[in-house]
């Protein structure tokens, strides 16, 4: 099938630096040729102006006969491309529409902070490159070949089966593969559930009164009311969902609120089931860095206790990196559908990724992984905390048994400030009040924070970060 | 706030390789026992017949109450997960509720047809796996440690800068990669574009008479209508688009047109560019399988011709695999915030999927994959017009000359049989009734074809899929 005329063709363009593709051929040669120049003009390797070789000239070289490269030229001069006048050469035309080039669009080197403490960040460095790489080869070896196919469009079943037993194991949720959904991220999932509950014709859902903005914004968007639930030391205060109006479902963070740390209490778990029992609504539970678990009593699941009335969402996002974008939610029997609906009939997710993530696990890669970023991020925390003891002996440090972050309770009306003397020396770190819901704060006064990341830059930073820190505090 | 209670819990439990969550504390703590013990027999992790420590050793071990083991251990008998005798140890019973095994639920093998040549599926079989995991190798060890990190919403800039020099250079696009947006699949990217256009009052899209109901629904899902424009030999009729009323935009399938297979002539390319100038109304182009075209001049992308106002939606899922779940659209620059504001500023694709995307481009295997597949899929063609010339002389091939499928023209009312009379035979196609509009079809009586996708089956099967496709034509 070798095809010499296509390989002078293509020889003579890459000599000329144009890795063309050129189907040159039989009846068509002339058509792909024309098409080859268009794109070499097009793309800027045919620079305006310049002259391309006469006609006989191209046609001996190429080994095709003179009148397909004289119709070709001909056509590129009716588009437009090329101009010819009598008696002289056929040239690129000057106001051929020239590319412009990405590279040069692109040289802008990355910004950096010289320090970020922000919520979302983690030591990324720390990504187990190689064990991945492994789960990843033995993954491609096992696939079977529908492996490679569009893929169910929940999720494929290998890492559905593998999350339902970790999911089991570390956070005591009950879970069977059919009602796992895998995500791409706890933002895609909330917004599939977001519609779920639209479909069934919720109205609003609560939300703690410190949280993301941005996923308060992707609930108002989809169109739900987010009523707040004020924040106190024993987590949401649950007990106000009786009194919001049309709530038919509400956003938590048991285990480690965010960004406050605090976990919600027995009782109020109690009274969150309590709620959900007695009105029909929906606890959706965002258990974001549930893996991170230190010095304080473990706190499971709630979905563990009433596996019809919440939604458990979990995440890779900081147990491993967001970078992988998956995420699985487990999903009551009657909701299934609605959501399945709400996902369109297609997967999104990467199949060959889900199935690398579930020989991750099964192989207990991703134990060891969290174990050993445990121990480190428990670490700095305790280094965070007794750095401050001797600095800053006045600022009490919460929130702290769990998670990724801790927060510094400032003085009432420094925190503004606080952060912006950070800033100036090159360290990011979050303020309280970015967190706070624009609704009601039936708790009096705004308080007075920081929000510390300490897990979000590399060993090699944290020092220098830690100090900055310590220097700015009032 | 060490709690050396937890610690011990967590450590012998880890010690018997369970690493449970166990809520152990204040007037739970019980019950939480209990809870870990019964989730323990539930997965499987105690095994029928196992035998438990005794209450003293298991209380001393956690620090607590010998009452408190005794109760757990007694309503776990009562329940009927344990089993206790006068006299001997405490066992898991003999007949607990084991959890249906996720294995074992799932172990079913997948339902296979004898051979199926059903639009979507493509020779799996033929994924590079080596060569996509050496480009994964690479893309991790080259990755910045902020590859790991949530990434850039439109799509990690390394893939963005592959993918415009691609398109620039195999379909004539105009894309610089800021205008390049990464998407999980055509779905996902139709599915952000019709989102845009209602944000801009875009009240309907027109789509071809022929294509995928997927598509359809999800547009009129969406809130937006969806007339339809006839289809004829010069691929859809665009002139129809000034009798619609309303209508912002029209999806097209130019370069092949799905599922019949036409080119869109050169006349109805300039009118539907002619129609988006005047009338303001954009191009949606799915270019689906703008790699694959044989004996046929190629066709460059449309939006060559006009990048305002056309949108390119390129594909992974013919090229490599739909396992990917990664897709490209270029967008003109005024449509880029909406777009972007669809996307919901967060990534949704794996950052370390595009990473390896674009390593397997820019180090030339992407190209080597497509030509070896196009030779491949070339040649399977030529084999069934041959065979079909000579088992079924009477049969039309026609939308051959590019992309993964023909149509085989049947006589009128022949078309259910011939579906039904494949599917007896095991070999499953798709009837052209199965791609029409719902709406109006101004060019009369239906029309009997067949489509069949001859890339959709393996090598071995092949030639087995071919007599069976000879052996029911009329």
């Amino acid at each position: 099938m070798m095809d010499s005329q296509t390989n002078l063709t293509t020889e003579l363009l890459l000599q000329a630096g144009v890795d063309l593709h050129l189907d040159v051929r039989g009846p068509k040669l002339g058509a792909s040729l024309t098409d080859a120049l268009r794109e070499a003009v097009r793309s800027g390797r045919l620079k305006p102006g310049a002259r391309l070789p006469a006609s006989r000239t191209l046609a001996a070289d190429l080994g095709i006969a003179r009148s397909t490269v004289t119709e070709s030229y001909a056509e590129l001069v009716a588009e437009g491309w090329l101009t010819a006048q009598q008696g002289s050469a056929t040239r690129v035309a000057e106001r051929a529409p020239v590319r412009r080039s990405a590279a040069a669009a692109h040289g802008v080197p990355v910004r950096r902070r010289a320090h970020g403490l922000l919520p979302g960040a983690a030591d990324f460095a720390e990504f187990p490159r190689a064990q991945w790489l492994t789960a990843s080869r033995r993954a491609l070896a096992a696939a079977p070949p529908d492996a490679f196919g569009y893929g169910d469009p929940l999720g494929r079943m290998e890492l559905r089966v593998a999350l339902a037993e970790y999911v089991a194991r570390v956070r005591g949720v009950y879970a069977e593969p059919e009602r796992i959904i895998i995500c791409a991220g706890f933002h895609h999932g909330l917004a599939l559930m977001a519609q779920a509950l639209i479909v069934r014709g919720v109205g609003a859902v609560a939300v703690e009164s410190y949280g993301l903005d941005l996923y308060r914004h992707l609930l108002t968007h989809a169109g739900l009311g987010i009523p707040a639930l004020s924040i106190d030391e024993h987590g949401a205060v649950v007990d106000e969902l009786s009194e919001l109006a049309g709530v038919g479902a509400v956003l938590l963070t048991p285990a480690h609120q965010f960004p406050t740390g605090v976990a919600l209490s027995p009782e109020r778990r109690a009274a969150a089931i309590d709620w959900s029992r007695t009105t029909g609504g929906l606890i959706l539970e965002d258990d974001y860095d549930g893996e991170f678990r230190y010095d304080r009593k473990p706190v499971g699941a709630l979905q563990g206790l009433d596996p019809d009335g919440v939604v458990y969402f979990g995440t890779a996002s900081k147990s491993l990196a967001p970078a992988l974008r998956v995420s699985w939610m487990v999903v009551p029997d009657n909701l299934l559908s609605d959501v399945a609906a709400a996902k369109g009939g297609v997967e999104t997710v990467s199949v060959l990724e889900q199935l690398t993530l579930a020989e991750f696990i099964t192989s207990g890669a991703f134990d060891r992984h969290v174990r050993s970023r445990r121990q480190s991020y428990r670490r700095r925390r305790d280094q965070l905390v007794k750095a401050l003891a001797q600095s800053a002996p006045d600022i009490r440090v919460t929130g702290m048994a769990a998670g990724l972050q801790v927060v510094l309770e400032l003085p009432a009306g420094t925190e503004a400030w606080v952060v912006q003397a950070a800033s100036r020396q090159g360290l990011m770190v979050s303020g309280m009040a970015e967190f706070r819901h624009g609704g009601r704060h039936p708790h009096g006064p705004r308080r007075d924070a920081l929000v510390v990341n300490y897990s979000a830059v590399s060993d090699s930073a944290w020092p220098g970060a830690l100090k900055a820190l310590c220097s700015v505090m009032p």
